[in-house]
């Protein structure tokens, strides 16, 4: 499945591999594993990350690189858990003439740029990256190993959303054969700092309900600057209301910056993306979102409105 | 490792598999999965489980078998998650006249009742019931393999507490192939009542510090009574205290009926099993509990004392 890309990136002197916007664990582990097996594969290649990644997991798995423009156009650009080239966060990939691309997302608009690998039923672009380097036997370090282990747990939730075959168990079982430590990673990827605990404490007693069940909460930036948290964390934390009895489908409504903000759709099996669609978001059957440079009780109110008549139908 | 095991089985009519008391996931998962396994293979014999089980996941997995006096004394007693027979949640084991025994608990005791496999370094009791499963050349039915399921994922904090080789994806990718559906497994086994979701709001919000890096709660009757849950249900609640930056162990003091206490202490690295000890109780290095008959202030100050004074003096 991978040879096109593999001879890619064999051919490639310099590579940069680059992440998406807002890039959370699979992101930025895929593409920490992927760096650490060309390097471990081919020592002389140079190969960088570009991004702001995931800091807190900097001492363990490493830092971003320091990309300059020059470096762009004379490397081979690596895309990695996403799906169009508008949505990388280092906006200067325009700059590159070759492209290669490894993702688990689905996508409405052709890859034209150059040759991927899209596997949408994979959990994680972590899993692929692992797959890409079995397949193409690449070595791989323990370093590669446990960001590889960091993408596939954040993605599937600690193995909530799992694929129909579950080979992500397979995954992680293969990674655990580079003597990895999962418990260390486990306590760097879920520790909290204090205001996030209360914020926490603010989510369990203030979410708010449907008739006909659905659990939602609207965070403003009030509320985050009062607990110190990001748009991003604030948005991260939507699964705390997830498996509440009754509740098939949670929503986080999260303000940004500048009156725009960030929803969040999560469900049981009932599909939210649809929902998502509509107001121009994306993502899975039971995992999607929505961007919006609108943070108005209208809209807000309409997005309720929708997922409490879907609800309503039933599944 | 199991042959001897299996010849015991094989040669039985009846089998009534047995389990502790206070029965958690991987005591029910096994008693289950070995059942189905059984009887799968040998359509012929007669199989029963006894015990409370998990009546939460009765509807997904089954129910607990009416076994009576009689059924014991003429069947094969197999012991499954425990060590020693006084730990049977059925008292009425005694009369069985044969024994065998699959666990994965560190035992002071030496079983003399009869043949046991004890693996220490195996997660959970339901991986070892898989491995003699798949060494014994079992059938086993999809409701078998997610009982196991159940009782690895529980055991394992959900794949926190791993062994060294975290073999225990590896038997997980094994139970995929019986079609098993996680997902539905997950949302039953961490669905949450809103009375509960209440309380852990409660506990984010009221918990307590000390100087060096202890975080608590003391939960009294009367808040389990504003909450609606049991004092177990509150016991097992102490983890949403973990990993909370700065502050390297965590403890509930929770209040019984009659004024009596059940301490739930944690902690990352630094061991609290001697404090434990200390006070009358027992666990693990870094999960250890107390009950006491006394739920008085002097005490839980004594203990709060101790246990930051272990985090002055450091790891």
């Amino acid at each position: 499945m991978f040879e096109k890309i593999y001879c890619k990136v064999k051919e490639a002197e310099s590579i940069v591999i680059f992440g998406h916007e807002n890039p959370d664990g699979d992101c930025y582990g895929s593409q920490v594993g992927l760096k650490e097996a060309i390097l471990a594969t081919w020592p002389k290649k140079k190969v960088y990350i570009t991004g702001s990644g995931l800091p807190f997991l900097f001492d363990r798995l490493g830092k971003m690189d320091l990309v300059t423009e020059q470096m762009i156009e004379d490397s081979l650009a690596f895309i990695i858990d996403f799906n169009i080239i508008s949505r990388s966060e280092d906006k200067r990939i325009k700059l590159a003439k070759d492209f290669v691309k490894i993702d688990h997302h689905i996508s409405p608009i052709d890859f034209k740029e150059g040759i991927e690998v899209k596997d949408t039923t994979s959990s994680s672009s972590a899993q692929l990256v692992l797959e890409f380097i079995l397949e193409s036997e690449m070595k791989l370090t323990k370093r590669g190993a446990e960001a590889l282990f960091v993408g596939l747990v954040m993605d599937t939730g600690r193995f909530q959303f799992l694929e129909k075959d579950g080979r992500s168990f397979k995954t992680a079982s293969e990674l655990m054969k580079y003597e990895i430590e999962p418990k260390t990673l486990y306590d760097l990827m879920y520790q909290s700092e204090e205001n996030s605990i209360a914020l926490k404490g603010y989510i369990y007693s203030n979410y708010q309900k449907t008739a006909n069940g659905l659990i939602y909460l609207i965070i403003t930036k009030e509320d985050r600057i009062k607990y110190g948290v990001s748009s991003n964390e604030a948005s991260g934390l939507v699964n705390l209301l997830s498996g509440i009895k009754g509740y098939p489908i949670w929503a986080f409504f999260v303000e940004l910056e500048d009156k725009k903000m960030r929803v969040e759709l999560r469900s049981k099996s009932i599909p939210v993306q649809t929902i998502a669609l509509k107001f121009g978001g994306g993502g899975h059957a039971n995992a999607a979102g929505i961007s919006s440079c609108d943070f108005s009780s209208e809209l807000i109110n309409d997005i309720i409105s929708d997922l409490d008549k879907t609800l309503e139908k039933g599944e």
